[in-house]
């Protein structure tokens, strides 16, 4: 049956913008806070921050955004649907229940990394980020007229990570070969497409993109193949909201699994849940 | 006063072996799960992932061990001190508490990559990462006969991040400047030392290692900087548990920065709490 | 200044009927589950069941409703302003993070505990909590023209706990009383009102109320000083959300510790945040 | 088969006295923070007192200790077997990861209540618990020489809770219902035994008793039985820690359930895990 082409055309979404809406979070003054008055356990900064995250993801996850870990202490998320009112509840309920707090700064452009840009500008203008009297910062500009396919999310995972690393080296090497293929990855995609890209955890890369084309996605592949000897392939999808448009990516990275295939677009039809 | 090279022998370690117990964990089956019976939720996972680590954190730490989120699938832990009735607990609690389970894989060994294959290698013995009849492997060696000095940590920060990238660059591209350091020094450290290198947040990477001279973090430190334009520092510890001898790591990075230094061991005398 | 009154018109809310939608979320199958292969670590299922709250709690706060852990196995939520989809995300985040799943009842009446019963019986009619066949069930209906004034909330406290209990007596002993206390004004609101009380730490004490009135609340606190010999105050606030409701009786609660008076009503005018 | 009543000598323990280990944790000047700068959200302080809980319940059970939520600004724990370090951890591990501190007070008596009176004694000869200048007292006294039937712990339920109310009542009823019995056994067994009776969710209450008999044990259920019109049945068990005495009463209770009787005592023979 090969109206397989009719259900995923590759180039649908070509020519259609993308509005990303991205925030920054950034703890406040949180260099000094973990030395202060003298280095604190580090199991303890571990903990306070993976926690953190969490409750971040599971703010922004459960309306329809990303969030990634990114640093730790900044991390970004893709905040499309989220309005300042949200902004302002997720800087308090922080506030109300972690020993820190975080300035928010947030912007809205086509290239995920112009609107990072922005709002990592919003925060750096009202100072350091060591500045002890520098703290909840809020500043941004909202999306204001949401469209159907204002993000595009790449899912990429290593072909066969499991029989080729898991297990068969040792963990660390098998890290190794997942870092240095991270490492490639989101340095070609910032710098050709301005997008941002995502470590996840196990062998999967989740990336911010612009609109881009399947010959985009596979030139960057081959990329990372000869730079750093790994192999990704990748499910793209478009949608209103993060999740919309990273649920798509996952059914089309799925496609690829049992396709064969290295590059798979999600059909245009928003899929929810 | 000048005492200070007096309070910090910079070679005072050498030729102490070290004798590190590592211990991976890993989510059984964990990948087929996150897509069964179809993809599940992307931030439900970071959540799930990121409590998950923390909760390890928490147990291992609390028992002044350190933990590390690496591939969050599989996370790799160096528990000194830490029985096996201690990792029994540990895997009980996870499966009374979370809708996974996970395989523990333990070992003992000078080189900290040497403890980590034998660890892994074990896991591996009981069967995939993948296979969906292989849970809750629990097999391991322990320290037996433990020293005040079995442990060496590193604790590497970026001169000056704040002022050079945070308060600069937007979020993104200062995280590309810190994972490039991060992916030039693990790989780096691992292949001269067999040393376990992991990123712990903001600029910070925290090293497992071997026994090494002053002349071999400098000669990383030179190398990364070459490799990867991000000039980090390092203080060095030595201590019974791996607590002990990154919290004298930690205290040596805060002499670094006191003193504008690049390379400082700790004291040999141990430092709680 | 005797404006007070003109504040805060002790009746103002008088003879504006509430709406209260009510979500009952139950374990499923918990009891058997907690035995299943044997008894669990008892600490294991204490930090599951809190967490699991915390959760819930995070996740209908921060969309203004409020929670209560009740039984724990069984949780009571006030949910004006959730509709279907945020409870069927509820539902779907539970299962993907924790080794239960629930089943979520709704329903909406003037009264609380009319709410319940029928939000409990949706639930009933599908099967009992022990049946293991009987897995997340959502069944209910949804507040469909929301009012200002929907939801009455009341806070209690008892008056100088701190002094007469916690500074004095051994934990236990204020516990006691606290618990007598509660125990009698739970059931009293309960027979008399139809409202849901909920202890929430320390002396605190909820209720979600049907619309009541001064001599209502006094005749109240004086059965409970009489039946258990604890002294409560309370404030009463009204709104559209659960938050907003509470969050008015909170500062009508401030109202009676300054100025030493057992009821006051907020003042008609919503308070956010 | 009837050596069930050589398995199980109903009075196998009596005459070996109890050595309770309490602590308390209260959390510093916790009223006043929740309102100031006004009041915060209420969901918020429930999240955040639940995971404070449940860390609590985490680092003492991981050692064989239980907690028990109690009020939560004011939570009780049984410690046999965690010494001051262990303590001085969790007040360091909660400081480094909560916007709030605790102070403990430890104490050792053959009566629980005992115990807790002297340990409250401790905490409150520092200070108010709403004196913001006191903070993280750590004052106590430990067990210096453990015996295996330190403990006894009494693992209480409802019969046919499920049968009779929860598949039967709005949840609300239920828990009434649950709450009347509580308050009845909690208050009989603390003024009849010094016992520490607590709630810990669905129809459960565990109770740290001193030594005592069946007669005891169906006196007290009979009692409840008339105040309160609740029924309970017991399972009764010693051991080390809590962990051991009251897994060993889970069991026992397990045994009241297949056997239909209403007082079991746990065999001495320790059960581990």
């Amino acid at each position: 049956m090969d109206n397989g082409t009719l259900k995923r055309p590759r180039h649908a979404y070509t020519d259609i913008v993308t509005t990303t809406q991205v925030t920054l979070v950034q703890i406040d003054n949180y260099g000094p806070w973990t030395v202060t008055p003298e280095p604190r356990r580090e199991m303890d900064l571990q903990t306070m921050q993976s926690r953190l995250f969490a409750d971040i993801a599971q703010f922004v996850g459960s309306r329809d955004g990303y969030a990634f870990f990114t640093r730790f202490d900044n991390m970004v998320a893709v905040t499309n649907g989220l309005d300042d009112r949200d902004h302002e509840r997720l800087q308090a309920t922080i506030r109300n229940r972690y020993p820190v707090t975080v300035s928010l700064g947030v912007s809205v452009a086509e290239r995920p990394i112009d609107a990072l840009e922005d709002a990592t500008g919003r925060i750096q203008a009202a100072g350091s980020a060591q500045d002890h009297s520098r703290t909840e910062v809020l500043a941004g500009e909202y999306v204001d007229a949401p469209g159907d396919d204002d993000l595009s999310i790449a899912h990429f995972d290593v072909n066969d990570a499991t029989g080729k690393y898991t297990d068969q080296l040792n963990e660390f090497d098998s890290f190794i070969r997942i870092e240095q293929g991270y490492a490639a990855l989101m340095k070609r995609l910032r710098e050709e497409h301005g997008a941002l890209s995502f470590f996840v955890g196990g062998d999967n890369i989740i990336s911010i993109c612009p609109d881009m084309t399947e010959a985009d996605y596979r030139a960057t592949i081959d990329h990372v193949s000869e730079a750093a000897d790994v192999d990704f392939k990748v499910g793209v999808g478009r949608g209103r909201s993060a999740h919309e448009a990273g649920f798509a990516a996952k059914h089309a990275l799925e496609d690829c699994r049992y396709e064969g295939t290295t590059v798979e677009f999600a059909a245009p039809t928003a899929v929810t849940r």
